[in-house]
């Protein structure tokens, strides 16, 4: 069953959203994943969020640019956790995008991460810890991950 | 008949709005206002903004602040003109405001204008150029407005 | 006849502006194009403003980079709606054009885009939402256009 | 049981985490609290993270200002969910805590708010969101409170 | 005779442009003032600039805030210097006032001052010394006022 | 006699210095042109600004990028105008060369101009306006510049 | 003996200076304090950086706002190591501080503390950790103070 | 023995490191290089940082990118001095990398150098003015280099 939706604003983001895809593959968490925006088409966006429910979603992912509205509107139609990453844009290099995704108004929560590919990685590994409190299977896994990565920085040789 | 919507994402906005609301009142040019948040009312937006052809409403005007999804809902659910106010904010001045306002994606224009009140003012007055290509009465009265806001300029004179 | 204006403050500027030209095209609304520079060129750009009336011109379009004052100043000339475009800047990336635009003081709005290409595009669109008040016809346009867009949205299909 | 913990950088940011407090007080969910710096009494919080599973906590709210790091630091001790609160700072108004907490490397995601007294009212309720995945009440209650968000939205008139 | 022009966009500027006042009062250089608007006022402006030569002024100071397109405008309309003060402001505190000021396109340059006091008191020692070039006498009151603003910042004690 | 004198605070930054030069050499006016950095050759930075009088200089550009003092710190040594052309940087752009060129304290005044070659061609056109309230023949050869300039702007056809 | 040398660039920053005068009080370490202007008394400040060894200065503390190029240019006239704190400016809050003081070129080191107080308290903190390498007396006193801070840190209770 | 620690948060840092690296080996001054993340192995690092008293370790150089708090974590484990290096950033230019390393809070301070380069280089530089209080032999060398420098840059002939 997907447990994780990932929605993103336009095709062109999926380069980066891959980082948040390759691991959920990795930890073998099913997950949906849709282009659909909130600018260019509202209600098939808020139809998706409203059955998501139904699909077991447990947590969102979305992804957007510029004035990126995206991962706001869809948690002003949910009560699932979303996590926003906000994708790097040509002129202002994303600071547009955290902006617009970070400063949510009182009541409307949007959990934003780093603009870019580390943001989109960190999304899908946030998720994961969210869905590790209820899943001991993910909990376990993520305890293994973050080892390795301890290991991998650590391990590391400078050559001069 | 009401010409004109006006929407702000919260109450507090108000102070600011005040600005467009007494140029359409000087101009007599009817207006409608509500409080309405992409991000707290999403349904009762797009309802009301489905049903403005309705009541007559030619033109939006839209404010709010932060992460401002507030005027690019609205045009992403009309092909009217939307006019954006973006709000000062307390930490960061409004720039997350206009760069969330401004920065739309392809296709769903958002006409962006100063932050805060010579920006409200402005809305005010960027409406009414609008009415005013199909309406003469409006027309005139514009063409008055600024003569008479070159005389008041014109006219200061420096006391040292 | 030319109902819409597009004026560039220089040549350099056409492969952004050429995203407006585009929309224009594809909805068959006439237009006048020129390059007039607010500082290089302020008499021309002024006798221009002031004829445009006689063209047929209902709406402006203005494009400028750096300290981007030609949408302002053609707005100071002219009771027309006029709409700014940003034009990207290769040191500040256009944030200095954004608030050249954006940040006019009361009695003279600017209905300001997003910087660069998307911005300009979106202009188009604008000017057409302006004219599709009392036009029926670019109105039904619109609403095709937005619909074709709803359309390429929602069947973008993700391929991992 | 306390369910979340929330850790901030200086007795002075409570003024704004009392927000998140009063959101977790409504629900009756549990939590701790503490003042506990990453840059001040590194050994303390990393004892404290490391004791969380015990206390059972869920999730950690982390309040920081200018070069945040306590979110981060929690997060490299933890799988558990960290969501970070950017304080206000005085010279660049919480641009610095901003960035200092969003902008995290791969691997180690802080769930980033807005800016001030919003985002730490949105922690509490992100905290929840997380929690009511697997507590129906919760899920409830968050039900209640989106609507009751809601009715007082739209219920606003607007005096003139 | 008349040697310094000083022209703001709006009467509210007075209390910065009054350091400029200040220092060619002191210096007995004579000086016009104007308040007189890029934007609300661009013909009488541009007629003012044009008869500037018969007035006798050699250098422009020209104050204004937001889009700041005054001192820019005044440049493309006359080959004599033209200095820029960039007025405060509330929002952006002057960023976006510095920004239009500066970023001219070449062919057209202003020599713009800091943002607020500071930058008013420099421009009008900036006009001094342009005029000291060929003006023995101002030329010698300058260095004098050099020396003292020397021997003041020496001669400070400071009390622990 | 060498009327101007450019002073760059390393050799890389000929390439946007040499848009000043062009207009020199474009006038025939004479200059004296030096690599001299405030930081790295303070002493003999001092010595030749010292001895800029008998060389015959009236006006100084200097161009420095990031901490960029050297203008500021030539103008604290001489009351003859200083115009500074901030570089473009590796990593902000050039922000940090504008703001450290531009925000100079209370009596010691440099002339900014744009970040990059725009910045560096007016520095040149801005030291010629200034020589050319003495010098007839510079005025008249501003006077045509312009004239061409103007001519250039507006004989631009755009092809579509 | 004094072994620090405090340096600002304007009487008003001694607000600002004072924490770091009080942590040197604390710790009893001698210090020398002037203000002496990079831009109005520049040969003031290089004999006195000049005589500094004499009087057995160790370190520099410097302290100024906007175009701050006071530790800039004490740090090109000493190879003893020169401590930079921004000064918090009306405008632009202290980044156009920030950024002058810390983007020094290459070879003239300036260590850079945050903008306004907490800056200057940790300037005074860091010169002690310089002297502290080969001074026993100030290391153990360094010890004792983190130890102190993070008792104090440790021992805050938060009343709710 | 080792004198000088180099803390890298990442091995894609050693090409911005190189140039610290690189002073430290022409003045022949021992040094200890560790890739060590504060986020991704705290523990390593910690570890590391205690134990450097043992190795003769004097000062630190930390270099780190986006939410950077690899140096900060450093100084808040001892009061050995610690300098750090704001690597440039793929969206964000290095902004967020020096905003969280400069802002450090009261009582940890970080002597923060330039984004990238630059700064790495200087880092060298100023680790080397802090070893030269109390290493003649180093004093002397700084001093060489320092003529050095200066030769250089003024007997850089420009060739038009």
């Amino acid at each position: 069953m997907n447990k994780i939706s990932i929605v993103m604003g336009s095709e062109s983001d999926l380069g980066t959203v891959n980082e948040a895809i390759n691991v959920l593959k990795k930890f073998k968490v099913g997950f949906d994943i849709r282009v659909l925006s909130a600018h260019r088409a509202p209600d098939n966006l808020r139809s998706y969020v409203e059955e998501a429910h139904k699909k077991g979603i447990k947590v969102f992912i979305a992804a957007a640019g510029g004035a990126a509205a995206l991962a706001g509107v869809i948690a002003s139609n949910t009560n699932l956790p979303v996590i926003g990453i906000p994708i790097e844009t040509k002129a202002l290099k994303g600071l547009d995008s955290l902006l617009s995704t970070v400063q949510m108004p009182t009541g409307v929560p949007v959990a934003t991460m780093a603009i870019g590919k580390s943001g989109a990685r960190n999304a899908g590994i946030f998720a994961l810890e969210i869905l590790a409190i209820s899943d001991k299977k993910i909990a376990v896994k993520l305890a293994k991950h973050r080892k390795d990565m301890r290991l991998k920085v650590t391990k590391t040789k400078i050559k001069l």
